[in-house]
């Protein structure tokens, strides 16, 4: 197992806001994280929410602009924060915002040159957690949310493995990715051309198919210009009335795309996610 | 009275986070500054934290990481922040990050080049508020706080105007800056050599020689790296002694000088604050 190296240290809400550094083996790559560890995590161990973020971001735009730190730190909830991509020189990488760095979609890519360093699905879902319960404060309870592209990876992951999970939420998620210009094209150039290889990660036919024995939470403002083409809640929406699911979709009238949105509504996936963590 | 171009606006906690844009008779040059307008303010007026911030900052720091808009839409509150110095490609500037564009000191400038646009004292005290209350739904109470640079800032422009706000807060403010090395840089700078011209805008002379009859509310981390060679709040703590003012001067253990230390207490510095606006 890998080290864990502190990069930084800050506390926050009583808490300890810390980057750290290791070398994954499943990401072939040196990765950095965040974590925020509440005040109750120096009297022993604590559940953890699982925060996979957008397009473009790394392990700080949740960590500094979420405003989650204050409910955790309330509820006694680790928040980890991984990277949304392998990461470095050596690993491949595209122009464009919406493919390789910052784009790793949380897929176990198959094509070249992916398949070297995009398992992000491995890696969230193995790796990180196997890593931290070992060497942090953690205990095996694990929540998972996420936002747009991240709100995809909770989803998926969740959907697929449901005994990893307590619960799930999600922001804006891209919902139906196999139906989107977003997902067509990560999936086409990770997965390949075969699109039966991209219903594994796509959250409404999941859904539709294996239903969900875990409690889902969707958040999606009316006003995110990214609605209609690319998240597609609709879709999710109806697979979960297909499937019994016990999702509750909430449309919130006015809010958009951002970081505004998300923090507006972070306590409420947090106090959600806290009733799983603690029965 | 120059007019505001709406440059963004997104929902946040019930209220709207704006972005505009002006020309400033007093520096000059165009300018952009961020307030939130609480769910209130839809109904009527509402008064106003201005928050003024730090070093290297524009209007976005405050707004997208300190978490202050949950508790400003619950109390009612607008939050004002503008930007830290004049901009632009006319503005004088300097290569190093504690002189010129993001280093304005919340001064008014009298040397050359800095005279020309470096007039952040009149544009916080008197352009920015006469322009909003004009046109926001603002009423015309006013409290002000803000974070290093900003905290001397706010602090000077409270105790040298104590008629034109309620109260006044600071994290980690830069409190004697005639006696640190940020401090004798820039009022060197924009002040000239005669040291009696940097009396005016230095809070812990101000508040010796003056007294205050405003309420001050301080909170420094003692883990900030900045504390004994920049920030001295201990000469503040004894000028509000000889002055017998209503200071309290919080020394928070463990804390630094980032913005994780800001949004752990932004919201008791909101609820101080409250109790004065709405007296």
């Amino acid at each position: 197992m890998s080290a864990l190296t502190l990069v930084q240290e800050q506390k926050c809400f009583g808490g300890r806001q810390v980057r750290f550094k290791h070398a994954s083996a499943v990401l072939s790559c040196d990765m950095q994280f965040s974590v925020f560890l509440p005040p109750q995590a120096a009297e022993g161990k604590v559940p953890a929410l699982y925060w996979l973020s957008g397009l473009t971001c790394s392990d700080e735009n949740f960590a500094t602009k979420a405003g989650a730190q204050r409910v955790a730190a309330e509820l006694g909830i680790a928040l980890i924060i991984p990277d949304t991509s392998p990461r470095g020189e050596a690993v491949a990488d595209d122009a464009a915002y919406d493919l390789g760095q910052g784009a790793g979609f949380y897929v176990n890519a198959t094509q070249v040159p992916w398949a070297t360093h995009y398992r992000m699905y491995d890696y969230i879902l193995t790796e990180l957690p196997t890593l931290l319960e070992a060497q942090l404060p953690l205990s095996d309870k694990r929540a998972i949310s996420g936002h747009s592209m991240g709100g995809h990876g909770a989803l998926v992951l969740a959907l697929r493995n449901p005994a990893r999970f307590t619960s799930v939420s999600a922001f804006a998620p891209i919902a139906n990715p196999v139906n989107c210009p977003w997902g067509q094209k990560a999936f086409t150039a990770y997965l390949g051309e075969d699109r039966t290889r991209w219903e594994e990660f796509d959250a409404s036919l999941l859904l539709a198919r294996r239903g969900s024995p875990l409690p889902l939470l969707v958040d999606q403002g009316d006003a995110d210009n990214f609605l209609a083409e690319q998240l597609k809640p609709q879709t999710l929406y109806t697979a979960g009335m297909q499937a019994s699911a016990n999702l509750l979709l909430r449309m919130q009238p006015g809010y958009d795309h951002s970081y505004y949105f998300i923090a507006s509504f972070i306590e409420e996936h947090l106090r959600f996610h806290a009733g799983y963590l603690q029965d």
